[in-house]
């Protein structure tokens, strides 16, 4: 196994993260410390939530996604982009950390379009991902700075876009596969993919996909890990070396291998 | 006198453009066009203001300026580099200009200090600034990148700091001005300096320090254009070439130089 420091990081921190002043704080001093090429990538968190709760702008829901009407989408941008994407950018700053914050508009980093409507739904100023620029994001690694990118993109006519998080991981990812080898960490509230929910000691600590396959058929994985584990798999199909999943709090421990759960090409 | 093309334009916009649609679309077209090296800075405009008043959140005024409190840095921050940075960057995008938006924070391109209370005034978050990093902001140029900041600086410690777009503006080009020949542009709601503010065809179309002097003591100018007129002197003792003032609908003939007012070394 080659060094870490030879490999891209993407890492996503989800809301989880977000929402918790002091595992946001931990989590980007450990994120600070990495040497190897990084990115990070954030989700949203309750934050848009709770602004649009005061703000009176109600908030519509189709099958449990979120519904970007104009209104929410301004919102959105002004969270994202604005107060998460630049309070995290400060905080690695304070770490030495040389970091920089993006939306997908900024340096036509992610180019979308709006999600087509299909079966009657509409999902309003959702963008679902058609080119990532791997080149500009690699000249900016490469002069030692580190994008945080927030989950906002852009069609490139104007329409800023609402893009999931996650999506923008798996794409970033597969986009700088094709210059530099990649990982993604995805840093979320358990230890790992567990074979027993209620007992932290039991973290699968390598699942390829012949292995996942059976762990499913055998009801050992269910429920919500089944979805991270596919689109991790798909990062995979899509040119990414390794997936590893595990608790923030734990990000270097993911790193030197010791916790976690690595998501490896059979 | 040298082509356009050779100086690097750091051209501000304030609120009356941004908070106008139309006006903003139409600066946005033209501003897209120039060839020469390009950053543009943006103010804030009446919507943090909208919003806080949306979210009842009461704004403190200390002799006409706002008191940023940490509420309000909340707020600036969501709608300065967020909304409004964000939806610049985007429009500018679809003019295929390569715009990035950054805030200060941003590979710690504007580093600030909290102002020093004194005299008892205490204006909270603001930011005074101490350092700009003319070095990315230069290599983002020479890339074809079009930057545009929005006026959220920060101290590396981890904290966001509000700072005024036009010292955003005169300090930018100050230190991009020893790596390469800078104009600044500022755009406002009058055609130039004018010798009578209701006679828009009086406008004096070139002003050097001497004359400022005695224009000021004849009273042709006077009133909200003397510390405009400072301001662009202090610009230039600073290092910068020329500073342009007039229109933003005017914004090419301000660059061919028939029109506006153009503030030159003596």
């Amino acid at each position: 196994m080659s060094e870490a420091s030879d490999y891209t990081y993407v890492i996503k921190i989800g809301g989880n993260i977000i929402d918790n002043e002091l595992r946001l704080h931990q989590f980007l001093a450990q994120f600070a410390k990495i040497e190897s090429r990084k990115v990070l990538v954030h989700g949203g968190g309750k934050l848009a939530t709770q602004l649009a709760g005061k703000l009176n702008l109600p908030q519509q829901m189709v099958e449990g996604r979120r519904i970007t009407d104009a209104e929410t989408l301004k919102l959105v941008t002004m969270v994202y982009a604005g107060l998460i994407n630049k309070t995290v950018v400060a905080q690695l700053q304070a770490h030495g950390c040389n970091a920089a914050g993006f939306s997908g508009a900024d340096g036509n980093l992610i180019q979308a379009h709006k999600r087509v409507v299909k079966d009657g739904k509409d999902y309003g100023f959702a963008g679902d991902i058609d080119r990532v620029n791997a080149g500009f994001l690699s000249q900016l690694i490469n002069k030692g700075v580190v994008p945080v990118l927030a989950p906002i993109t852009h069609d490139r006519k104007g329409q800023l876009l609402n893009t999931n998080a996650d999506t923008i991981t798996n794409e970033t990812a597969s986009a700088l596969s094709t210059i530099h080898p990649v990982r993604i960490i995805y840093v979320f509230e358990m230890p790992g993919v567990m074979s027993d929910p209620s007992d932290a000691d039991s973290v699968i600590p390598e699942i390829g996909f012949e292995k996942f396959k059976s762990l499913q058929a055998a009801g050992t994985i269910s429920g919500g890990m089944i979805p991270k584990l596919d689109n991790a798999f798909a990062a995979l199909a899509a040119g990414v070396e390794q997936v590893l999943i595990g608790q923030a709090e734990d990000l270097e421990d993911i790193l030197k291998g010791t916790k976690g759960t690595r998501i490896i090409h059979d």
